[in-house]
């Protein structure tokens, strides 16, 4: 089962995203029309999109106004992802080369400033006030999540609950509102859009929990780049945490993960990465990563019994299932 | 005379100005806020919040609505200078270490991002519409004449239309509806607009012409950076165009230039600085800068005539003045 198969229902109003978002990017410079559609091309599960659309089910559906919400969430996401490279020295992405890689740094960083100020220019179309501002904070929490995220690389003394702050800012946040945002723009009333805010909320918080998982167990293959990248780069995820519990691995692991800092990310993880494995770590990671979508799952069912809530549902239970 | 003196009238409403850009930037990040605080108190002459001030005065003026143009518009331009100072490699910015230099690229990356975040989070809680989609449209723009330069690097064959439509999108623009917006936000006539988006083009030409001029004719201490600074990272500028139209010096001045291309900035600029002084190029875009501040000036002349249009005429004419 891939996740473009539960889009069925929706393939024909995502390609119409996926066209205005070619179209939102092109511009009269080569350079960037060639970076920004490297970066459509290279794909993704396009997430946002999927839940701005079947969030404006709930309301008056009109994909014209759900495209000025979608399009601009999606390219929004994919330009932090390019900044993100940067910040990770990433050189694959969904096994493509990323922007950083096949151009450099400073591309990367105006393809990214470029992006993000073109999804802004869609989003202004729309006359509601109330979307550009919740458009905007989320933008600010996403960039204070990547911020802790270089505050805390190598942090092995870190909380669970920073953790989780970090992860809600970073990823959970723009996922909750496309949930919200696709039922605003479509006039649902505040019960139904608040409610799927959280489940977005906590679809986006098992999401990220089930990525990190799977730097740690996945292969090079299911991941698009090499596992063990979070901890080469210091960016300590929550099976970690939970491994660094297991007294039987703490010591072990404290010192694998010093090797790599003192290296500055040229030793290998493989070893870090094995202790990992080991200890409970995955499992209690799992769990969490359950717990979410159990809420996730809790806030579908208060919303009215349709096809978009079956398909949310659907979704929900693919981000839980391990590919690893 | 200094710029500041021009700005009594307005010294309160500045400081309130000033005072929300800190509170704006203010996270729960002691490392963002550290670096946002150091950008701030950098400084800066504040032309885009004067600018909005003084054209507020052509409407029904409220310092609590211009304060939502004024501050975003301010911080968009600051984070601009933080991620050019990645491009540019720039180790300091009006005689202050750069965010880059103090700290490193990828928190100035960060740190424009969110600098940039909280501008729209500003801008946003203004229900104008169309205020949102001046400013998305005008840091599009922006980027693109980054990019423009970027690509433009070391190309002696550029024309100056090349180089006039880059500062127009690079610098001219956000000045322009620094002017434009501080007259809409405040309900002023259409006609009035629009001439004050004439005046702040062409002052926001004149103003970056001036700054090329600076970076050739001006010292370390009048700059605050070295001088040659725009050569020696392959910015070709108006008056190096100009220069290469003098055949008395073009041959010489390809072979400096290309020398520094070809030790990739670490050949001094100082030979080819010369060679651009002792050529018509400065006087010549010296006339390009006065064609745009006459025609900045005639932009005002179709304004009511009271103490802001004075004040912007003496503006302009302090950005005509050469500090060297």
């Amino acid at each position: 089962m891939k996740i473009m198969q539960l889009y069925a229902s929706m393939k024909s109003d995502l390609q119409s995203i996926e066209d205005m978002m070619a179209k939102t990017v092109r511009s009269d410079l080569p350079l960037l029309s060639e970076t920004s559609l490297h970066l459509l091309k290279a794909g993704g599960k396009r997430l946002r999109p999927v839940f701005v659309l079947l969030s404006g089910k709930f309301g008056d559906y009109s994909l014209e106004t759900l495209k000025h919400v979608a399009v601009p969430l999606e390219l929004i996401h994919m330009a932090t992802l390019v900044h993100d490279d940067v910040i990770d020295d990433a050189d694959t992405r969904r096994g493509q080369l990323t922007v950083k890689s096949k151009w450099d740094n400073k591309i990367a960083m105006y393809t990214g400033d470029f992006i993000y100020a073109k999804a802004l220019t869609v989003v202004t179309k729309l006359p509601n006030v109330r979307i550009h501002q919740t458009l905007s904070n989320a933008i600010v929490q996403m960039c204070l999540g990547e911020m802790e995220q270089i505050r805390d690389f190598f942090n092995v003394e870190q909380s669970v609950r920073n953790y989780l702050l970090r992860i809600r800012r970073k990823t959970a946040l723009l996922i909750a509102i496309s949930c919200q945002l696709g039922a605003i723009a479509t006039n649902a009333p505040a019960r139904i859009s608040d409610a799927l805010y959280r489940f977005g909320y906590n679809v986006g918080m098992a999401f990220q929990i089930g990525d990190d998982l799977l730097d740690l167990c996945g292969t090079e293959k299911t991941i698009g780049k090499p596992p063990g990248s979070d901890l080469r780069q210091g960016n300590i995820t929550l099976p970690v945490l939970y491994a660094l519990e297991d007294a039987d691995i703490r010591d072990r692991l404290l010192r694998e993960i010093s090797l790599i800092r003192e290296s500055e990310g040229s030793v290998s993880s493989v070893a870090a990465v094995k202790l990992v494995r080991a200890s409970s770590g995955i499992a209690k990671a799992e769990q969490m990563s359950d717990r979410y979508i159990a809420k996730a799952l809790k806030a579908l069912d208060t919303l009215p019994d349709n096809n978009a809530r079956r398909n949310l549902h659907d979704i929900a239970r693919f981000v839980a299932k391990r590919s690893y």
